[in-house]
Protein backbone atom coordinates (compact mmCIF):
# COMPACT_ATOMS: atom_id res chain seq x y z
CA UNK A 1 0.00 0.00 0.00
CA UNK A 2 1.23 3.42 -1.25
CA UNK A 3 2.22 5.70 2.18
CA UNK A 4 -0.87 8.36 0.90
CA UNK A 5 -3.19 5.60 0.89
CA UNK A 6 -1.99 4.30 4.72
CA UNK A 7 -2.05 8.07 5.76
CA UNK A 8 -5.67 8.55 4.72
CA UNK A 9 -6.66 5.16 5.92
CA UNK A 10 -5.02 6.64 9.19
CA UNK A 11 -7.35 9.91 8.95
CA UNK A 12 -10.49 8.19 8.71
CA UNK A 13 -9.61 5.56 11.11
CA UNK A 14 -9.10 8.42 13.68
CA UNK A 15 -12.06 10.66 12.52
CA UNK A 16 -14.02 7.63 13.38
CA UNK A 17 -12.31 7.28 16.59
CA UNK A 18 -12.67 10.33 18.17
CA UNK A 19 -16.59 10.53 16.65
CA UNK A 20 -17.68 7.36 18.99
CA UNK A 21 -16.40 9.11 22.33
CA UNK A 22 -20.01 10.37 22.20
CA UNK A 23 -20.69 6.51 23.11
CA UNK A 24 -19.34 7.89 26.99
CA UNK A 25 -22.31 9.94 27.09
CA UNK A 26 -24.96 7.47 26.29
CA UNK A 27 -26.41 6.81 29.75
CA UNK A 28 -28.59 3.37 29.50
CA UNK A 29 -31.37 2.84 32.31
CA UNK A 30 -28.76 0.04 34.49
CA UNK A 31 -26.84 1.74 37.17
CA UNK A 32 -23.55 0.70 38.59
CA UNK A 33 -23.38 -1.79 40.95
CA UNK A 34 -22.96 0.59 43.64
CA UNK A 35 -26.07 2.22 42.24
CA UNK A 36 -24.35 5.26 42.59
CA UNK A 37 -25.14 6.41 39.14
CA UNK A 38 -26.60 4.94 35.94
CA UNK A 39 -24.28 3.28 33.20
CA UNK A 40 -23.10 4.28 30.02
CA UNK A 41 -22.55 2.42 26.86
CA UNK A 42 -19.07 2.42 26.59
CA UNK A 43 -18.76 0.89 30.26
CA UNK A 44 -21.53 -1.89 29.38
CA UNK A 45 -19.33 -2.76 26.15
CA UNK A 46 -16.08 -2.95 28.32
CA UNK A 47 -18.24 -4.92 30.66
CA UNK A 48 -19.47 -7.54 28.55
CA UNK A 49 -16.18 -8.03 25.87
CA UNK A 50 -14.46 -8.76 28.69
CA UNK A 51 -17.24 -11.45 29.87
CA UNK A 52 -16.92 -12.54 26.62
CA UNK A 53 -13.59 -13.81 27.53
CA UNK A 54 -14.20 -15.10 30.86
CA UNK A 55 -17.99 -17.58 30.37
CA UNK A 56 -17.22 -18.72 26.88
CA UNK A 57 -16.77 -22.42 28.86
CA UNK A 58 -20.42 -21.99 29.63
CA UNK A 59 -21.39 -21.73 26.02
CA UNK A 60 -23.34 -24.37 24.11
CA UNK A 61 -22.11 -24.05 20.67
CA UNK A 62 -18.49 -22.99 20.28
CA UNK A 63 -17.85 -19.85 19.84
CA UNK A 64 -15.28 -17.40 18.21
CA UNK A 65 -14.42 -14.98 21.38
CA UNK A 66 -12.24 -12.91 19.45
CA UNK A 67 -15.13 -12.34 16.90
CA UNK A 68 -17.80 -11.53 19.91
CA UNK A 69 -15.08 -9.00 21.82
CA UNK A 70 -15.27 -7.16 18.39
CA UNK A 71 -18.70 -7.34 17.88
CA UNK A 72 -20.08 -6.16 21.38
CA UNK A 73 -17.54 -3.02 21.31
CA UNK A 74 -19.56 -1.80 18.62
CA UNK A 75 -22.77 -3.02 19.31
CA UNK A 76 -23.85 0.02 20.87
CA UNK A 77 -22.11 2.57 19.15
CA UNK A 78 -26.09 3.31 16.51
CA UNK A 79 -26.75 4.75 19.30
CA UNK A 80 -25.10 8.30 19.51
CA UNK A 81 -27.81 8.51 16.82
CA UNK A 82 -30.24 6.87 17.73
CA UNK A 83 -30.48 6.72 21.65
CA UNK A 84 -30.86 4.01 23.96
CA UNK A 85 -33.60 2.60 24.02
CA UNK A 86 -34.67 0.26 27.40
CA UNK A 87 -35.22 -2.97 26.98
CA UNK A 88 -38.51 -2.75 28.44
CA UNK A 89 -39.59 0.35 25.96
CA UNK A 90 -42.73 -0.87 23.81
CA UNK A 91 -43.15 2.49 22.31
CA UNK A 92 -39.49 2.89 21.50
CA UNK A 93 -39.02 -0.38 20.05
CA UNK A 94 -40.97 0.56 17.09
CA UNK A 95 -39.09 3.43 16.12
CA UNK A 96 -35.63 1.57 17.22
CA UNK A 97 -34.44 -0.13 13.94
CA UNK A 98 -35.28 2.72 11.55
CA UNK A 99 -33.60 5.30 13.74
CA UNK A 100 -30.42 2.80 14.30
CA UNK A 101 -30.08 1.75 10.58
CA UNK A 102 -29.70 5.69 10.16
CA UNK A 103 -26.95 5.05 12.92
CA UNK A 104 -24.87 2.72 10.95
CA UNK A 105 -24.92 4.43 7.71
CA UNK A 106 -23.04 7.59 9.20
CA UNK A 107 -21.15 5.99 11.70
CA UNK A 108 -19.31 2.93 10.00
CA UNK A 109 -19.38 5.39 6.83
CA UNK A 110 -16.34 7.03 8.27
CA UNK A 111 -14.31 4.36 8.17
CA UNK A 112 -12.13 2.45 5.20
CA UNK A 113 -14.85 0.78 3.37
CA UNK A 114 -13.42 -2.99 4.31
CA UNK A 115 -13.62 -1.63 7.91
CA UNK A 116 -16.74 0.07 7.84
CA UNK A 117 -18.21 -3.04 5.75
CA UNK A 118 -17.02 -5.40 8.18
CA UNK A 119 -18.53 -3.42 10.93
CA UNK A 120 -21.93 -3.50 9.90
CA UNK A 121 -21.33 -7.10 9.12
CA UNK A 122 -21.04 -7.69 12.85
CA UNK A 123 -23.62 -5.11 13.61
CA UNK A 124 -26.49 -6.78 11.70
CA UNK A 125 -25.21 -10.54 12.51
CA UNK A 126 -25.64 -8.67 16.38
CA UNK A 127 -29.28 -7.78 15.90
CA UNK A 128 -30.23 -10.71 13.47
CA UNK A 129 -29.71 -13.39 16.90
CA UNK A 130 -29.00 -16.21 14.98
CA UNK A 131 -25.44 -17.02 14.75
CA UNK A 132 -23.67 -18.65 18.22
CA UNK A 133 -21.61 -15.58 18.04
CA UNK A 134 -24.59 -13.74 18.28
CA UNK A 135 -26.25 -15.40 20.73
CA UNK A 136 -23.20 -15.87 22.68
CA UNK A 137 -23.19 -11.43 22.49
CA UNK A 138 -26.82 -11.23 23.70
CA UNK A 139 -26.81 -13.90 25.93
CA UNK A 140 -23.54 -11.14 27.56
CA UNK A 141 -25.94 -8.19 26.59
CA UNK A 142 -28.78 -9.27 29.25
CA UNK A 143 -26.51 -11.28 31.74
CA UNK A 144 -24.26 -8.33 32.40
CA UNK A 145 -27.37 -5.53 33.86
CA UNK A 146 -29.24 -8.38 35.90
CA UNK A 147 -25.89 -8.62 37.59
CA UNK A 148 -25.82 -5.13 38.41
CA UNK A 149 -29.16 -5.04 39.03
CA UNK A 150 -28.33 -7.77 41.46
CA UNK A 151 -26.15 -5.87 42.86
CA UNK A 152 -27.99 -2.71 43.31
CA UNK A 153 -30.89 -3.95 44.70
CA UNK A 154 -33.02 -4.43 41.53
CA UNK A 155 -32.79 -0.54 41.36
CA UNK A 156 -34.09 -0.26 38.18
CA UNK A 157 -36.43 -2.99 37.69
CA UNK A 158 -38.35 -1.06 40.62
CA UNK A 159 -38.13 2.08 38.83
CA UNK A 160 -40.02 0.73 36.06
CA UNK A 161 -41.63 -1.82 37.49
CA UNK A 162 -40.53 -4.79 35.54
CA UNK A 163 -42.87 -7.71 35.17
CA UNK A 164 -41.40 -11.50 35.56
CA UNK A 165 -43.27 -12.63 31.68
CA UNK A 166 -41.01 -9.30 30.37
CA UNK A 167 -38.16 -10.67 31.94
CA UNK A 168 -38.76 -14.14 30.50
CA UNK A 169 -39.91 -12.83 27.22
CA UNK A 170 -36.84 -10.88 26.58
CA UNK A 171 -34.21 -13.51 27.55
CA UNK A 172 -36.22 -16.52 25.86
CA UNK A 173 -33.01 -17.67 24.16
CA UNK A 174 -31.11 -18.00 26.92
CA UNK A 175 -31.50 -21.05 27.70
CA UNK A 176 -30.41 -22.78 24.58
CA UNK A 177 -27.28 -20.69 24.40
CA UNK A 178 -26.35 -21.80 27.99
CA UNK A 179 -28.16 -23.61 30.44
CA UNK A 180 -26.17 -23.15 33.62
CA UNK A 181 -26.21 -19.34 32.87
CA UNK A 182 -29.94 -19.27 32.44
CA UNK A 183 -29.97 -21.44 35.54
CA UNK A 184 -28.24 -18.51 37.49
CA UNK A 185 -30.32 -15.67 35.81
CA UNK A 186 -33.40 -17.87 36.82
CA UNK A 187 -32.21 -17.63 40.19
CA UNK A 188 -31.69 -14.28 40.63
CA UNK A 189 -34.73 -13.52 38.93
CA UNK A 190 -36.84 -15.31 41.50
CA UNK A 191 -34.69 -13.58 44.15
CA UNK A 192 -36.02 -10.36 43.05
CA UNK A 193 -39.52 -11.74 42.60
CA UNK A 194 -39.39 -12.99 46.22
CA UNK A 195 -38.23 -9.26 47.51
CA UNK A 196 -40.97 -7.43 45.58
CA UNK A 197 -38.37 -5.39 42.87
CA UNK A 198 -39.51 -7.64 39.77
CA UNK A 199 -43.59 -7.75 39.81
CA UNK A 200 -44.42 -11.62 39.40
CA UNK A 201 -46.90 -11.41 36.51
CA UNK B 1 -16.01 -31.15 34.03
CA UNK B 2 -18.79 -32.01 36.69
CA UNK B 3 -21.97 -29.86 37.49
CA UNK B 4 -20.66 -28.34 40.78
CA UNK B 5 -17.17 -27.55 39.60
CA UNK B 6 -19.04 -26.13 36.39
CA UNK B 7 -21.37 -23.99 39.23
CA UNK B 8 -18.19 -23.37 41.57
CA UNK B 9 -16.64 -21.50 38.60
CA UNK B 10 -19.32 -19.28 37.30
CA UNK B 11 -20.19 -18.36 40.85
CA UNK B 12 -15.91 -17.22 40.89
CA UNK B 13 -16.50 -15.80 37.45
CA UNK B 14 -19.33 -13.21 39.08
CA UNK B 15 -17.99 -12.46 41.91
CA UNK B 16 -15.19 -10.73 39.72
CA UNK B 17 -17.23 -9.51 37.15
CA UNK B 18 -19.35 -7.90 39.51
CA UNK B 19 -16.00 -6.74 41.57
CA UNK B 20 -14.10 -5.06 38.66
CA UNK B 21 -17.13 -3.00 37.95
CA UNK B 22 -15.21 -0.57 40.28
CA UNK B 23 -13.00 0.36 37.82
CA UNK B 24 -15.69 2.69 36.07
CA UNK B 25 -15.27 4.96 39.05
CA UNK B 26 -11.67 5.06 38.73
CA UNK B 27 -11.25 8.19 36.94
CA UNK B 28 -7.81 9.53 34.48
CA UNK B 29 -6.34 13.07 34.19
CA UNK B 30 -7.65 13.06 30.60
CA UNK B 31 -10.64 14.14 29.66
CA UNK B 32 -13.58 13.30 26.71
CA UNK B 33 -13.29 14.40 23.46
CA UNK B 34 -16.10 17.31 24.26
CA UNK B 35 -14.09 18.50 27.27
CA UNK B 36 -17.52 17.58 29.37
CA UNK B 37 -15.55 15.44 32.25
CA UNK B 38 -12.41 13.46 32.78
CA UNK B 39 -12.64 9.68 31.40
CA UNK B 40 -12.82 6.75 33.64
CA UNK B 41 -10.52 3.29 32.85
CA UNK B 42 -13.47 1.13 31.96
CA UNK B 43 -14.62 4.14 28.95
CA UNK B 44 -10.80 4.12 28.48
CA UNK B 45 -10.26 0.35 27.93
CA UNK B 46 -13.30 0.13 25.59
CA UNK B 47 -11.93 2.27 23.43
CA UNK B 48 -8.71 1.02 23.50
CA UNK B 49 -10.07 -2.43 22.59
CA UNK B 50 -11.57 -1.35 19.60
CA UNK B 51 -8.62 0.92 18.18
CA UNK B 52 -6.40 -2.79 18.69
CA UNK B 53 -8.90 -3.69 15.88
CA UNK B 54 -8.84 -0.44 13.62
CA UNK B 55 -5.09 -0.06 13.64
CA UNK B 56 -3.62 -3.72 13.66
CA UNK B 57 -2.75 -2.87 9.79
CA UNK B 58 0.05 0.12 11.40
CA UNK B 59 1.73 -1.91 13.11
CA UNK B 60 5.82 -2.97 12.12
CA UNK B 61 5.01 -6.34 13.75
CA UNK B 62 2.65 -8.73 13.33
CA UNK B 63 -0.03 -8.79 16.47
CA UNK B 64 -1.97 -11.24 17.52
CA UNK B 65 -5.04 -8.47 18.04
CA UNK B 66 -7.49 -11.18 20.39
CA UNK B 67 -4.68 -10.89 22.55
CA UNK B 68 -3.95 -7.78 22.97
CA UNK B 69 -7.78 -7.32 23.07
CA UNK B 70 -7.80 -9.03 26.35
CA UNK B 71 -4.44 -7.22 27.47
CA UNK B 72 -6.23 -3.95 27.13
CA UNK B 73 -9.45 -4.84 28.62
CA UNK B 74 -7.72 -6.05 32.06
CA UNK B 75 -4.93 -3.22 31.61
CA UNK B 76 -6.01 -1.41 34.33
CA UNK B 77 -7.94 -3.37 36.43
CA UNK B 78 -5.22 -2.83 39.41
CA UNK B 79 -6.19 1.05 39.50
CA UNK B 80 -9.34 -0.66 41.59
CA UNK B 81 -6.82 -0.68 44.32
CA UNK B 82 -4.02 1.11 43.62
CA UNK B 83 -5.70 4.07 42.19
CA UNK B 84 -4.56 6.02 38.68
CA UNK B 85 -1.41 7.63 38.72
CA UNK B 86 -1.07 9.89 35.99
CA UNK B 87 1.78 9.45 33.28
CA UNK B 88 3.57 12.44 34.62
CA UNK B 89 3.52 11.88 38.66
CA UNK B 90 6.85 11.14 38.91
CA UNK B 91 6.26 10.90 42.95
CA UNK B 92 3.67 8.40 42.69
CA UNK B 93 5.09 6.63 39.97
CA UNK B 94 8.13 5.53 43.10
CA UNK B 95 5.36 3.35 44.40
CA UNK B 96 3.33 2.31 41.38
CA UNK B 97 4.49 -1.00 40.84
CA UNK B 98 4.20 -2.44 44.94
CA UNK B 99 0.50 -1.33 45.31
CA UNK B 100 -0.66 -2.87 41.38
CA UNK B 101 1.19 -5.21 42.52
CA UNK B 102 -1.42 -6.11 45.30
CA UNK B 103 -4.48 -5.08 43.78
CA UNK B 104 -2.91 -7.95 40.93
CA UNK B 105 -2.99 -10.36 43.93
CA UNK B 106 -6.17 -9.93 45.34
CA UNK B 107 -8.03 -9.26 42.32
CA UNK B 108 -6.54 -11.97 39.59
CA UNK B 109 -7.15 -14.54 42.90
CA UNK B 110 -11.14 -13.83 42.71
CA UNK B 111 -11.15 -16.11 39.71
CA UNK B 112 -10.61 -19.46 38.73
CA UNK B 113 -6.99 -20.26 38.93
CA UNK B 114 -5.88 -21.21 35.39
CA UNK B 115 -8.27 -17.79 33.90
CA UNK B 116 -6.60 -15.57 37.25
CA UNK B 117 -3.17 -16.93 36.03
CA UNK B 118 -3.64 -16.02 32.53
CA UNK B 119 -4.84 -12.48 33.11
CA UNK B 120 -1.80 -12.03 35.26
CA UNK B 121 -0.08 -13.06 33.09
CA UNK B 122 -1.39 -10.65 30.49
CA UNK B 123 -1.47 -7.95 32.71
CA UNK B 124 2.98 -8.68 33.49
CA UNK B 125 3.49 -9.10 29.91
CA UNK B 126 2.04 -5.45 29.48
CA UNK B 127 4.11 -4.07 32.23
CA UNK B 128 6.89 -5.51 31.08
CA UNK B 129 6.55 -3.46 27.51
CA UNK B 130 8.73 -5.90 25.76
CA UNK B 131 6.32 -8.36 23.20
CA UNK B 132 5.21 -7.07 20.10
CA UNK B 133 1.40 -7.55 22.11
CA UNK B 134 2.25 -5.25 24.65
CA UNK B 135 4.07 -2.62 22.76
CA UNK B 136 1.18 -2.10 20.08
CA UNK B 137 -0.83 -2.10 23.78
CA UNK B 138 1.28 0.42 24.80
CA UNK B 139 0.83 2.85 22.03
CA UNK B 140 -2.76 2.40 22.11
CA UNK B 141 -2.46 3.17 25.74
CA UNK B 142 -0.86 6.30 24.93
CA UNK B 143 -2.50 7.43 21.84
CA UNK B 144 -6.03 7.41 22.89
CA UNK B 145 -5.04 10.42 25.29
CA UNK B 146 -3.01 12.16 22.76
CA UNK B 147 -6.46 12.52 20.25
CA UNK B 148 -8.81 13.40 22.92
CA UNK B 149 -6.46 15.63 24.44
CA UNK B 150 -6.22 16.85 20.82
CA UNK B 151 -10.22 17.12 20.29
CA UNK B 152 -10.35 18.85 23.77
CA UNK B 153 -7.88 21.72 22.87
CA UNK B 154 -5.07 20.60 24.64
CA UNK B 155 -6.90 20.71 28.40
CA UNK B 156 -5.50 18.14 30.50
CA UNK B 157 -1.60 19.40 29.39
CA UNK B 158 -2.37 22.68 30.18
CA UNK B 159 -3.99 21.97 33.67
CA UNK B 160 -0.46 19.72 34.46
CA UNK B 161 1.92 22.33 32.48
CA UNK B 162 3.48 19.01 30.78
CA UNK B 163 6.58 19.20 28.64
CA UNK B 164 7.64 18.58 25.09
CA UNK B 165 10.45 16.19 26.92
CA UNK B 166 7.73 14.72 28.90
CA UNK B 167 5.90 13.62 26.15
CA UNK B 168 8.96 12.31 24.27
CA UNK B 169 10.35 10.33 27.00
CA UNK B 170 7.05 8.48 27.48
CA UNK B 171 6.27 7.82 23.90
CA UNK B 172 10.17 6.64 23.22
CA UNK B 173 8.96 2.99 22.11
CA UNK B 174 6.41 4.48 20.03
CA UNK B 175 8.27 4.78 16.61
CA UNK B 176 9.51 1.17 16.56
CA UNK B 177 5.72 -0.10 16.92
CA UNK B 178 4.10 1.99 14.48
CA UNK B 179 6.26 4.66 12.39
CA UNK B 180 3.24 5.56 10.49
CA UNK B 181 1.63 6.57 13.91
CA UNK B 182 4.56 8.21 15.80
CA UNK B 183 4.06 11.02 12.46
CA UNK B 184 0.82 11.48 13.37
CA UNK B 185 1.59 12.09 17.27
CA UNK B 186 4.92 13.65 16.90
CA UNK B 187 2.05 16.21 13.95
CA UNK B 188 -0.47 16.30 16.70
CA UNK B 189 2.01 17.30 19.75
CA UNK B 190 3.65 20.13 17.56
CA UNK B 191 0.38 21.82 17.15
CA UNK B 192 -0.05 21.55 20.62
CA UNK B 193 3.19 23.25 20.84
CA UNK B 194 2.20 26.07 18.61
CA UNK B 195 -0.55 26.45 19.99
CA UNK B 196 1.21 26.71 23.62
CA UNK B 197 -0.73 23.69 25.38
CA UNK B 198 2.38 21.74 25.89
CA UNK B 199 5.75 23.45 27.05
CA UNK B 200 8.67 23.24 24.16
CA UNK B 201 11.37 22.19 26.89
Amino acid sequence: MKNEQKWNRLKQQIRFIVEIDKVKNIFRQTYLADAGRRENDAEHSWHIALMAYLLQEHAEEPVDVSKVMTMVLIHDLVEIDAGDTYAYDEAGAKTKREREEAGADRLFGLLPEDQGQYFRELWEEFEAYETAEAKYAHLLDNFQPLLLNDAADGISWKEHQVKKSQVYKRNEKIEETSEIIWRKMQEIIQMHIDRGNIEEI
